[in-house]
């Protein structure tokens, strides 16, 4: 039903990562509107033009950004005229509204910006909260084609402020959407599709979407319909059946980060953390510590890359290390036990892996990483195979360690 | 000449910033290929179907990505032998490449990735060096289509070992392209425009990208012609009136990470280093570790996030913090000298601020921040006013940190 017209070269050259469009179909989404295709071309009028002409047949609404601004290379309003064979002309609101704002702003209003005022006869103005320049709307056979700037600001803006609100007015939405996001750690895409092949029960109206943003995989449940209660049920059904399949797995419903979470646990029981980092090389305290607030939990952490400040700090028998090497079971346990006690911390948490390229071995591939946890009553160690670049097994391991964590506090 | 299609529900639902495109249209836009248009479409197999019938007249090479999962949302191969009438069989090469790339990362290969070996008739197999899932090229009207897996480190790995050289060669381009990053740090993108005003040789075979990665720069020349001591000329005028207007800034001409250009400068100088981070929580260890090899100079970090673990582990005097605060000139000198000596490395490094959201003070707002680097003989300590969410802060503060870390090395 709705479609967005990105113009721009830088977008095409790709010197600019675009926002907007992942912006503006978010708003419309949480609306319970379905955008249906993006395009992105490039600033010639002619690729301009030929973009306006082809929506898809069940479009009613295109909206555009770029292209509106002062200098030559913005040609929207002009493929706007020419595409819908329109005049294009000063519009006396427009110019008053530029006119207003840059008295405002206390700045001279150039003639590269009266350009801006230029505009295909019969367009509707849409106010512009943030910037200098208006967006329009302008109306051809039942569809509206709703022109706005590109700065991604003033896209926020007015996609707050005037797009979401007229389009669900127009298309006289009654629906009443519900969404929520279950966060999964620890399971690979194709295997939660295997535990839920055939579970699930067969509903048109409810939708389940699959984000993995490694290592972490979003299940975005959207359930659609016009009664409330019946809405919320199929909600509630769907969530069910996640849970019995996925409980595991699952360690947010609220959308958070794994982080927030753990913050939360260690927050509720009043409990402090200390960290020593040897293959995650401060990554885990990275994590932790991008939560506010979180000094109230997080104490202190160690990056002990060398075996001399593993003993130092952590009180890890250097024997210990040469006997069994610095990636082993015992030394996870001393690291997480030391600096716990260390530290005088509730929880210890400890890894120590091989990051790769280098550094692996038959015996300890790249990959291998052990990951303990300390109380003051107990210990546990796990080992752990990961695969991948350098990056991939810090950020694997400093998720997997967080998780650990989580699992240790909770389990109590 | 080329399309980009995007195939996935997250893109238009905003659940998933794409950066696929940006990346593919920038590596062919640096080959000297130009982009046309890029489309963004659903998982349902209709409208990839109709995306595929809708090239633009002029296009040779349709680059689509996404929709090629294990699981049953995943539908490109079904809609591309929809769309171009083909069977759908087992493809014998690319099952054979993902059986060998199982065994060799030790995983099951369960029914649902067998799925993703099933491609439309005559395809031919794109390699995937880092993931587990083929791409592959179908040929129908005179037309590529080129579909890749959607995961973004699989397109940037297929884009580099196949893509660009296929469309060169393919296309027959003659063209000589020569590319050089400058990556540049601590200034504004504004002020480098204004530092470029007027000063840039007016040359139409040149290009000068700008890529901006927070808190990083890039700036990319692109130069191209026939005759390669011409391009070459072209690049190394432009190069020398970069460094003549913005020499302080620019630290690598390699295109590498701040973090590699540290560690460089470090190795040269068979130098060691130890890491006293508060407010950044770890981050400058984590970048610091993210070179491999970077254990040969990084001893150890410590996040001091308590003021007991600066005076505990640093030696920084209780007193002195009480007297100053733990945000303060004389703290952030202590744990870098403290971190030195007690660590017995070249250099200490410190960082000690305030990322906010709480926390501030009329005196200190949020965004201070102290950054320290001691040696043997000398200290220096520099204030810092940042701004922003507590993640920007953070970021900002980390690259200050590398950064003044190597000036002060460079220095000597």
């Amino acid at each position: 039903m709705i479609e967005i017209l990105l113009v721009g070269d830088e977008l095409l050259s790709g010197s600019t990562l675009d926002k907007n469009a992942g912006h503006v179909a978010g708003a419309l989404y949480e609306a319970g509107l379905t955008v249906s295709r993006i395009t992105m071309v490039g600033d010639e009028q002619e690729d301009i033009e030929r973009a306006l002409h082809v929506p898809l047949d069940t479009t009613r609404f295109v909206i555009v950004t770029g292209g509106l601004g002062p200098t030559e290379d913005d040609r929207t309003a002009c493929a706007a005229a020419s595409a819908f064979d329109r005049k294009l002309l000063v519009h006396p609101e427009a110019l008053a509204l530029m006119e207003a704002r840059f008295r405002e702003l206390q700045r001279a209003m150039n003639p590269a910006n009266r350009k801006q005022a230029v505009l295909p006869e019969d367009s509707i103005i849409i106010p512009n909260p943030v910037g200098t320049a208006c967006g329009f709307i302008v109306t051809s056979r039942q569809r509206e084609f709703l022109f706005l700037p590109g700065v991604p600001e003033e896209v926020r803006a007015i996609t707050k402020s005037f797009i979401v609100e007229h389009i669900k007015e127009k298309a006289g939405s009654k629906q009443i959407i519900l969404n929520k996001t279950l966060k999964v750690f620890g399971i690979f895409e194709s295997m939660i599709q295997e535990k839920l092949t055939g579970v699930l029960p067969p509903k048109r109206t409810v939708a389940l979407g699959f984000y993995p943003q490694y290592p972490e995989i979003s299940l975005k449940i959207t359930a659609r319909g016009t009664e409330r209660s019946r809405v919320e049920q199929d909600m509630q059904q769907f969530q069910d059946v996640l849970y019995e399949h996925l409980g595991d797995y699952i360690y947010s419903e609220n959308n958070e980060r794994l982080e927030e979470v753990v913050g939360d646990v260690l927050t509720t029981r009043q409990a402090t953390l200390a960290v020593a980092e040897s293959c995650t090389g401060g990554l885990v305290s990275h994590h932790l510590t991008n939560v506010s607030g979180s000094s109230r939990y997080l104490e202190r952490s160690f990056v002990v890359y060398s075996n001399e400040s593993k003993a130092q700090h952590l009180e890890v028998p250097p024997d210990c290390i040469e006997q069994h090497g610095a990636v082993s079971e015992p030394v996870a346990r001393h690291m997480a036990e030391g600096v716990r006690r260390v530290s005088r911390t509730t929880f210890g948490l400890a890894v120590t892996g091989i990051a790769g390229p280098t550094g692996g071995s038959p015996n300890k591939p790249v990959g291998t990483v052990y990951i303990g946890v300390a109380s003051k009553d107990r210990t546990e160690v796990k080992k752990h195979q990961f695969h991948g670049t350098r990056e991939r097994i810090k950020m694997m391991s400093a998720h997997m360690a967080l998780n650990s964590l989580r699992r240790f506090v909770l389990e109590g």
